[in-house]
């Protein structure tokens, strides 16, 4: 049952209709009291990293191969720039996690080291990161479901969004995967690749590897590559290739975010999973990319535009897999069942990496909140609704992304990859000043020196993630990075905003030097029931004023209806209730103007007097009676608030439909946990 | 300024938006308290109804046209028989308003004659039949517009809908267009088609009137009615013909809803007007359909498909103009400007009938919030929100309907005919019935005879527009009316399930037999302050607290984190404050549920007692603050709400934003009201 919240609010609406879809939503905090160990702490963590090897290699490819088949020879070698990148990250945030085991993450390196802004910046950078991994995750694994399955080509962004929605109902319900659920999909994961590379490398050794399907094609060259990848256009197209394989690296923060999950000793469990998960996307990118080499893939953006068949353009309902299912097929020939097997696991782990997003988003908000960047309610826990407004704003930024790229993954990485840089950037200066500082104060020579050799790697990581940086601007910058661009610049000055907006509440509220001046005691106290109609409700709110025992107390009620009124009145004598009853006139039909006024000159009057306005207010059990009580009472209150002087007491009525609820439904804790496996 | 409602609410985002696009909002009522003389009031009300001249004569037209040339030579005679419905309807109407001059129009004539579940289908017919007027009125405004401009040709949809928000926000801004607004147009639109005519016809009696522009193409009939309209499928066509011209109706109750808008004697001008309105009705459609025969005006739903010239089909960038368009075309050849003329002069008057919808469609909810059909507050007056929300709802509608079915005035006008054919027809059911009540009892002869006649004219009214009813359901149920009458049982389903559960809760909050039992007085009352920070707003709620002299005061404030509870209790003792702090225990730093389990200890201890809940909540100028305070507060006391024997007390701060502001922004009567002519 919801909770019979007293006001309706979009979240209300929002979790009324998620109400209607799921019934009764649940949430626990399992993960966040279960160390983890690192056998699975490394299938948690890396889904996000691992999960981008399904796209990162075709992304290369397919850039190379707008210079023609030559160029794409040289794959292996861009790969490899990749690695380096990776491992030089890799190394780097080793450094992070030891020097920050508390999770803050890049935020909290980027505010502690380079000040508010820097973290802000981080910070804007990261949600959009967060809302990309999901849009580059889902529509990828659309089209890798789309390769196997062919009634949803041509749906691959109808099928994405669906996704995204079962993503967001699911973390709604507060399904939290345990462990185990993530464990056995990536492990699969690796071994579908391990195994396909293993297969594939014996075969080619013993010389019987079968070419891929596409092998056969031959790319066309675009204008202005006729000579291949010479001069400063296939420069140029290499510098993007290279950006674009870089989308291999997203992911490989969320353990700096993750250390206090670890076992003990946190840091070093968490620096070993990093190292681990850096070598197995290394290994995974150059092998995939090998065996694309070997079994001559030619891969294309536009398969119909750049690929000919013997001269001839491709038959229209030639469908071009991605590498990894083109590779598995070549691999497996004869065995069609792998082709779908590795589809379907890498699938599986592409909307693992989405998930992640989902957890993480919130958790990030809820940082923000505290910090007063966010509205304050996002940081409350035990309540579900202030997570659940992260998880529906992460998946309306995702969809809409994915309705208006159409689901297509290589545009949506022009996006994807220069926030994802940003903070990798900002985190290993802040890292850099972090030692730099520590060098200042520091003089055992033993840690000197460790921080020293610290310093070097996060100097050598500022150096390469920046170099990146700048690649990925220049090339990427009109493709598209300039949306997301665009989006952090949005958040920063918002959050900037809203920070501002706090500071000077703050200052506004604050006790001055003289404190007592706050505490002027009101002399007296006027009470004023509000009635519409002699029901329980007003009864029980004249029973509760004349308890309160105040100086004065009269019922008011407006003269809307002349025939209501008489009856009114009458009753009231016939009951004869010790609270005189004052009608108030209004010729026009509205209650607001009339009480107000007479609010107002009560406390004209007695300037130094309290005035308790006592309105009945409906408690009720189901979201929609929210729409058909209390409103009308409920403005009033707002409208009362404005007169200095006066406090609006609500008087609560139970109704029916609000039997076996206590008002703790929807906190944590109180819930029935659900857990799945573990 | 928005009224810094303590709350977020649907409403109050839309709200927010609006004041975003529009800046402050205005609302008068100045049409209702101003009585109209004839001459205003003719235009006033007549927009609605002879707006549908625009498009009745076009869909007659066209739906013979399927059957080939000749068919459309007896569209005259169709059109005889919807002026002998009209002239009918317009009669029977007038019983109505002397009848009923209270302005409750058909749904007050069904629920006293014919009892509640026939008003509220005439209810929900009402609404349908608002949303679609909307929706037909522009669509079809939107292809006059696009006859006479090419730019928009293609994007008549989106047009459609840039009118309906423009119409929207004109609406929201409470700008009330006076009469004279009104006249002005409509005059010149009767002076345009008479005009027309009186020259077509003059022409055509000295032998030199052009043909149309469409005159020489030829209608191809469609397969089945080779032979023309001879046999069932032509028959069946002439009745689906009859039927859409039957859309000329539409708007003729309007006058029976603004009886008290009328200058003494109002009854007698009201019957008056409707008269003039039938008459002028008539004669419009008559003349339309005579000219177009005379010009030889060929006009086809798809002129694509059944229209051929020479053999061959049209010329692909060919436009078909409506009726109205050709008709001024060929009677002013050689003067193009008449044609523009014409055709905005039509244009505007389509714009002004689907305003009246805006202005009726609230009015409608009001009435139906009153009798407890839709949620009370739309009935409240003198606050802008409750018109607001209906405006919001019929531009909804309308926008979906239109894009829907491409802004198709064919398409939309199956759906149009039979909501209102319902309420007609239940109106006349009702008034036959008013009339056979008071025959039973009158005894006057004079008044009996009176009475006998008005029965026989309803009667008669009732048996065509039945008539007409069935053919509708008959001929267009398939073509789309099926959508409205899904519609028309959606509202009356969901309008009687709201009253059901206002009836259950009454029935529940209605004092016993015994009101005493609700008279007990609690014997003590327990004052419990929340604190979260020491600030100004907590002084103020401490001193409010104990302004009132409770038995018990404490305040209470949850242990989330450790560092500032200690600098609060540090600061509380510094200040010595007489009010006893206590700290909640709060493990996962959630507020809700520490608080609530400590109230309801209380309770248990002490049932008999009344706990207050003193609240610190803040007052705020602008809308969007409301997203960054008060949500936690606000959501805890939802919560608290559920316990018996618990008040809440609201202690506002207002912050410096609303500097300014009384809580009245947003009644009637304090804004300026802001008026167009008259």
């Amino acid at each position: 049952m919801e909770v019979g919240l007293a006001l309706l609010n979009v979240s209300d609406i929002a979790d009324a209709a998620k109400r209607l879809l799921l019934g009764r939503p649940v949430r626990s905090d399992h993960l966040g009291h279960t160390l983890l160990p690192k056998r699975i702490a490394l299938p948690v963590f890396a889904s996000d990293a691992l999960s981008s090897v399904a796209y990162a290699p075709d992304e290369i490819l397919l850039t190379l191969a707008v210079a023609g088949f030559t160029a794409t020879t040289i794959s292996p070698w861009v790969g490899l720039a990749v690695v380096l990148v990776m491992i030089t990250v890799v190394a780097s945030y080793r450094q992070n996690v030891h020097a920050y085991p508390s999770g803050g993450g890049d935020y909290e390196v980027a505010t502690k080291n380079l000040g508010k802004n820097s973290g802000v910046a981080v910070a804007s950078a990261l949600m959009v990161d967060y809302v990309l991994t999901v849009a580059v995750s889902i529509s990828s694994g659309a089209q890798y479901a789309a390769s196997a399955i062919p009634a949803l080509r041509d749906h691959e962004a109808q099928f994405a969004i669906g996704l995204v929605v079962l993503l967001t109902i699911a973390n709604l319900r507060g399904v939290k995967e345990s462990g185990k659920f993530f464990a056995v999909p990536v492990y699969l994961f690796m071994f579908a690749i391990g195994l396909t590379a293993v297969v594939g490398f014996v075969r080619s050794v013993s010389g019987n590897l079968p070419m891929a399907e596409s092998a056969g094609f031959e790319l066309v060259a675009q204008p202005g590559f006729d000579e291949g990848i010479m001069g400063f256009a296939g420069a140029f197209l290499i510098a993007r290739a290279f950006a674009s394989g870089c989308a291999a690296l997203t992911g490989v923060e969320a353990i700096s975010n993750g250390v206090p999950a670890f076992q003990k000793p946190k840091s070093k469990n968490a620096a070993t999973t990093l190292a681990l998960l850096g070598g197995i996307s290394a290994v995974m990118i150059m092998v995939i990319l090998f065996l694309a080499k070997l079994t001559g893939v030619h891969y294309a953006e536009n398969p119909h535009e750049q690929l000919i068949a013997n001269g001839q353009p491709l038959p229209l309902d030639y469908v071009q897999h991605p590498v990894i299912g083109q590779l598995a097929e070549a691999v497996f020939r004869g065995f069609p069942f792998a082709f779908y097997a590795v589809s379907a696991v890498t699938g599986v782990i592409l909307v693992l990496a989405a998930n992640t997003a989902f957890n993480g988003f919130p958790v990030l908000g809820s940082i923000l909140a505290k910090d007063g960047y966010l509205p304050r309610q996002l940081h409350t826990r035990g309540d579900r609704l202030a997570f659940s407004n992260g998880i529906l704003t992460l998946a309306a930024g995702a969809i809409i992304l994915i309705w208006a790229f159409d689901a297509q993954v290589t545009r949506l990485i022009q996006l994807y990859i220069v926030g994802v840089f940003v903070s990798f950037t900002l985190s290993q200066l802040g890292m850099v000043r972090h030692w730099t500082d520590g060098l200042r104060t520091e003089t055992d020579p033993k840690v000197r020196a460790q921080m020293g050799r610290s310093r070097m790697v996060n100097g050598l990581g500022l150096v390469m993630t920046g170099t990146v940086l700048i690649i990925v601007l220049l090339t990427k910058f009109t493709h598209g990075a300039w949306i997301a661009l665009l989006a952090m610049a949005f958040l920063f000055v918002l959050m900037k905003a809203i920070r501002k907006h706090y500071d000077v509440v703050s200052a506004e509220l604050a006790l001055g030097e003289d404190p007592s001046a706050s505490r002027a005691l009101p002399s007296r106290v006027h009470a004023i029931v509000l009635v519409s109609k002699l029901h329980k409700p007003t009864m029980r709110a004249i029973s509760y004023a004349r308890a309160s025992r105040p100086n004065t107390l009269e019922a008011i009620t407006v003269g809307v209806d002349a025939e209501d009124i008489a009856r009114l009145t009458a009753l009231w004598e016939t009951l004869d209730l010790p609270v005189p009853l004052r009608v108030l006139d209004s010729p026009f039909r509205e209650i607001t103007r009339p009480i107000l006024s007479y609010v107002r000159s009560i406390r004209r009057e007695s300037p130094r007097d309290l005035v308790v306005v006592y309105i009945p207010e409906y408690v009720v059990g189901h979201w929609w009676e929210q729409l058909l009580h209390n409103q009308s009472a409920l403005r009033l209150k707002g409208r009362l608030l404005f007169t200095p002087g006066v406090v609006v007491a609500s008087v609560p009525w139970q109704l029916s439909s609000t039997k076996g609820q206590t008002g703790l439904e929807g906190t944590s804790y109180v819930e029935k946990q659900r857990r799945i496996g573990y």
